[in-house]
């Protein structure tokens, strides 16, 4: 492919949009990286990849891992590539070095998700499990840096909140450096519906919030354990942190009113994996 | 004023660039929290204010801050704001909500900086005291929120190495939600002298690698640290991990292969907070 005036190519480009991604089932991965976790983790979900011959000599093992999972490699030259990535009218900042692949939007129901981390670890009510919920969550890169740390403290699951910024956008699926295809989550979930089925299932429920009198670093977390983190503006909704079994802050020193969310969310998910 | 053709708009608008900031010798602060906490911090370095109607309304503070340091306020038309945060061409996602400030740069020696740091809390050398550095630092969000994230744990300084995003730009002046203005940093600074500095006011440098067999959560912190950052795609250089002191790592459990640099530089962070 070498036309940047295809159909096939401003399919692609139109994935930046949310109202596209619906209307096609599908979204967009970019770099070497995020496709390549693709193909490992989730190759049910690939429909098509895109590589440069710069990037098929750099990167050899996406002509063996594609042929694995049975998808055809589609040829296309870097000025495609470029064509391919243009967000709503911008250009995207960061290049997806020659390495594009479009997936299946496959979804799980929130409370399956739920049932599966609530049993993960053991048959007992009491085994380990950590989640994390976001309220309203606006930034796309702070969804992404979310699912990367709630994947590596071992998290069972992140739920985005009704309201929240859409984790398929091609901002977050970069932050998220891969961690998409590794830990479950689930979009558009009613948070107080979330939380009944969290004390339904032992889980204890934990608001973060800059006002609460317990500290993170001194208390005694419990082991099966949802965090609840608040919008970037205006934290947790009040409805939210009135019903949560906990509420948290985390010890600021210098003269920061607050943490950015991610970084927020990887204090108290990480306090949890150090503890389990 | 009303023009958003006016040499003073141009002037704003061309701070978003590096060489125009380089130029003039000033930077660009948007929004109400940013502003409040240059002004209250850093009022010395305010050149000007500029304010909708709409925004002096909802903030009435800022008429008593500014006159409070003899600045003063340039009313402007909501089209002004917008012509003033144009990012190179391209509109800024975030809206400064009718507030913008322009401030000069203030730069402090690295050296005088750490000598600083390093007497801070007390006059024996084994006071306790937590500086970050940064190697190659690329995103101009994770630089923001590492300045944010310094501020919030108590850092005393924070170094960016040569070779690093300017901290001065736009992005990352949003990211940093104010603590630009109450965390002292430096940036263009020569990693490899500043560990030697480190040694000799001992202080312990201490590099973060993924390759690390001493874990964070489980080895003794000593309590004079600085922690050494790498770039966000290929670590710290090599000739830094060597040099440490110690090499530590950050225990990951999913498949994620690391952790956003801001996230990781977060962990250490507030690990050194929490033991101080």
């Amino acid at each position: 492919m070498t036309s940047t005036r295809s159909d096939r190519v401003r399919l692609v480009a139109s994935l930046s949009g949310r109202s596209a991604r619906s209307k096609h089932g599908q979204f967009r991965v970019e770099g070497p990286q995020a496709v390549r976790s693709l193909l490992e983790a989730r190759g049910d979900w690939a429909t098509a990849l895109f590589l440069t011959e710069a990037a098929r000599t750099d990167h050899p093992d996406f002509v063996r891992l594609a042929a694995e999972i049975g998808l055809p490699i589609t040829p296309v030259t870097a000025e495609v590539i470029t064509a391919m990535v243009r967000d709503q009218g911008q250009q995207s900042v960061v290049s997806p070095q020659g390495v594009i692949a479009t997936a299946r939007i496959v979804e799980t129901p929130w409370l399956e998700l739920l049932e599966r981390a609530a049993g993960s670890g053991g048959e007992a009510d009491g085994s380990p499990v950590t989640i994390v919920a976001a309220d309203r969550l606006q930034d796309p890169g702070n969804a992404g840096t979310l699912l990367r740390t709630a994947d590596a403290s071992g998290a069972a699951a992140v739920f985005f909140g009704d309201g929240s910024v859409d984790p398929y956008a091609p901002k977050t699926v970069r932050s998220t450096a891969g961690s998409l295809f590794h830990v479950p989550f689930a979009r558009r979930v009613p948070l107080a519906d979330l939380l009944t089925e969290c004390t339904r299932r032992r889980i204890t429920t934990a608001a973060t919030s800059g006002y609460a009198h317990t500290s993170l670093f001194s208390t005694d977390l419990p082991v099966r354990i949802a965090w609840l983190m608040g919008n970037e503006a205006r934290g947790l909704g009040e409805d939210l942190l009135q019903r949560a079994d906990l509420s948290i802050a985390i010890p600021l020193s210098g003269r920061a009113e607050s943490l950015n969310l991610a970084t927020a969310a990887a204090l108290c998910l990480f306090e949890s994996a150090r503890r389990r």
